[in-house]
């Protein structure tokens, strides 16, 4: 054990009616408020974005992918480069998965042993076999501040044996991992599994917070299960992990599960949503999802979102975002990433405030009133 | 005629020793240093990149296309939207022109008569009828600072009756162009044509410059001819245009013949090539082109260019811009763009300098001994 470690939460303020917690996550490349959301980088570039566009946003720390930057470039060549964050122009906070739920994703073209998981590439289809040490070894070349264990997730759903049986390797698994680990200046995080069975959560939980890691993810959740079931399962992993290390939701962040999560004591959340559906002319906004495609949009010359300050919002109408889409200018994926990701950050400032405010519940109603969508769906 | 007219060049510097002048291009939206080159934004936006990009870059003026917009989203709806300037964001010079190159590159969907020309929309292969009339309404509509006159220009090669029969067409449409066009906050511009031939430039430009316009395309080149023919045609033309109008030659912009036609009396130029081939990996670099595909660049950890100082440059290197390509990223057609358009503008200004220091056939010299590529290909 290290005396000071690289990665540190903070806690600040707790919600006296809920779970709902703010902190400060500490890290190599800067302190970061929570609850917080974490832009996805998968390939070394958060969609459409320059680093300095991101962080004016106010990201303070993204994530990136294990399995694709192994894929491509190669994670010899970003260590060559100097590591990630030179690599891509990013100063801040960054955190890899270990690829486990990308190569599980891959479905038929992998094999789970013990030892690993054997995978083909779905760039090429060449053949490429991931251990717990062969990821670690990964994240350390690409030297994120918070790197995670390489976990087995199961699918959704999963009879309930299978689940037993991949929590337990995945906790074999994670004292792999801790052992391969040897980088001082990143933490590694473990992931807690378990399926759709509260005990099995609990299990998890518990035997990982044993292992004692600097913070723990909470994985295999928004994998088609319906989301009343995801929030239970975050009411019986939360609970066993210790108020003195960070809580990590992986995966998830669509508004209403970032209110949700937060509410259950979650403070770290990642998710493609806004940069991927900007690519289909989709944004969340305070009143809503806006598909601005629609023809109802075409005359439209009011702003994306009335309530809203980014840059996208305050120069350009709803008639030339849906001008650009149609003619399938890029520049309107950028407008709608800057706006999507500008409501999601802007929403966790918000969250945040209303926790140190002890309002949450207040503030989470107020938010719904408006979104129209309901609680817990 | 207006006792002030919207547009007017004023001439600073001429070159001692070649045609190759400076000035400034006073519209209602700014005034912009010349030799100029204006980066294109055919559906009402340059390609990738924010206006405040492309301002902070040091473009003044920018070209969007009279024929894309009319067909979508349509003239009026930019009229409705507040004209183009308002509907892109874009508060400095912008340039419409007329559609005629366009419409006539339609090739066999298009019927052209002395009234004007019947085409199919590429979009949707719906019938329209653009006449000299039509063209400037939709220009007024769109509310540039400098609008073209609707040209018929011919296909390279052409005969000699044509291209006199055309030229003879394009002077009456001039006319009734000029006759149409009503807004005093914007100045229409004629085009010069004539194939070619030599004298059928000189009798063009002579016939249009008798009818006195604010200014003069110099169109129909750079569609296939040999470099050499183009700069023929070029020496015919511009001794016939008046000193104190703006020159402009269409369509042109590779940097070889922006000093080729500053040489020759040249003030603006437009060009799609610096945001086009970023689409397809290429930089223009002081030292040549540079295909950022290619493998040589995998573990090319120094910068695109080492003699720029563009955002891309400073920040990121030549692996990295590889590595997005591969990757099919967005952000590495912003980054080319980026690097293109400071090239080109940068060149203009360095260009401009030369010619208020007398030295333009020296900074030429520099430029293509170190650029590779022969003067006048
Ligand atoms: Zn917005
Ligand atoms: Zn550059």
């Amino acid at each position: 054990m290290h005396l000071t470690a690289a990665v540190r939460y903070e806690l600040i303020k707790e919600c006296t009616r809920t779970s709902a917690r703010a902190g400060i996550l500490h890290t190599p490349h800067g302190s970061f408020e929570t609850p917080i959301f974490m832009p996805v980088g998968t390939q070394a570039t958060v969609k459409t974005m320059t680093p300095e566009e991101v962080r004016e946003l106010g990201a303070g720390i993204i994530l990136s992918n294990t399995y694709h930057l192994y894929l491509r470039p190669g994670s010899d060549l970003v260590r060559e480069a100097g590591g990630l964050h030179k690599f891509m122009n990013w100063p801040h906070g960054i955190l890899t998965d270990s690829g486990g739920f990308q190569v599980f994703s891959l479905g038929p073209l992998r094999k789970i042993t013990e030892e690993g998981v054997r995978f083909k590439s779905h760039i090429d289809g060449s053949e490429h076999f991931f251990t717990p040490e062969k990821s670690i070894q990964i994240q350390m070349d690409l030297g994120a501040d918070i790197i995670m264990a390489f976990d087995e997730c199961p699918p959704y759903p999963a009879e309930r044996e299978y689940a037993q049986k991949s929590l337990e390797m995945t906790t074999r698994w994670a004292k792999r991992c801790r052992a391969a680990h040897t980088r001082e200046d990143q933490a590694l995080f473990a992931i807690t599994q378990g399926g759709m069975y509260a005990d099995l959560r609990k299990e998890s939980a518990a035997r990982l917070v044993e292992l004692d890691f600097p913070g723990y993810g909470i994985g295999g959740l928004s994998v088609g299960e319906p989301k009343p079931l995801m929030y239970e399962m975050l009411d019986a992993t939360v609970p066993e992990l210790p108020k003195n290390k960070a809580r990590y939701l992986m995966g998830v962040g669509s508004p209403d599960c970032l209110w949700e999560g937060v509410e259950r004591g979650v403070d770290m959340f990642d998710c493609v949503l806004p940069t991927r559906v900007a690519r289909n002319g989709l944004a969340f906004t305070s009143h809503g999802k806006v598909v601005i495609r629609n023809a109802e949009h075409a005359r439209d010359f009011e702003r994306l979102d009335p309530e809203c300050s980014c840059y996208t919002c305050r120069h350009y109408s709803r008639a030339y975002l849906r001008h650009l889409y149609k003619a399938e200018e890029i520049l309107v994926y950028r407008l709608l990433t800057i706006h999507n990701l500008h409501m999601l950050l802007n929403l966790m400032r918000n969250i945040r405030q209303s926790i140190l405010e002890n309002r949450f519940q207040e503030a989470k109603k107020a938010f719904f009133d408006k979104y129209g969508e309901e609680k817990g769906q």
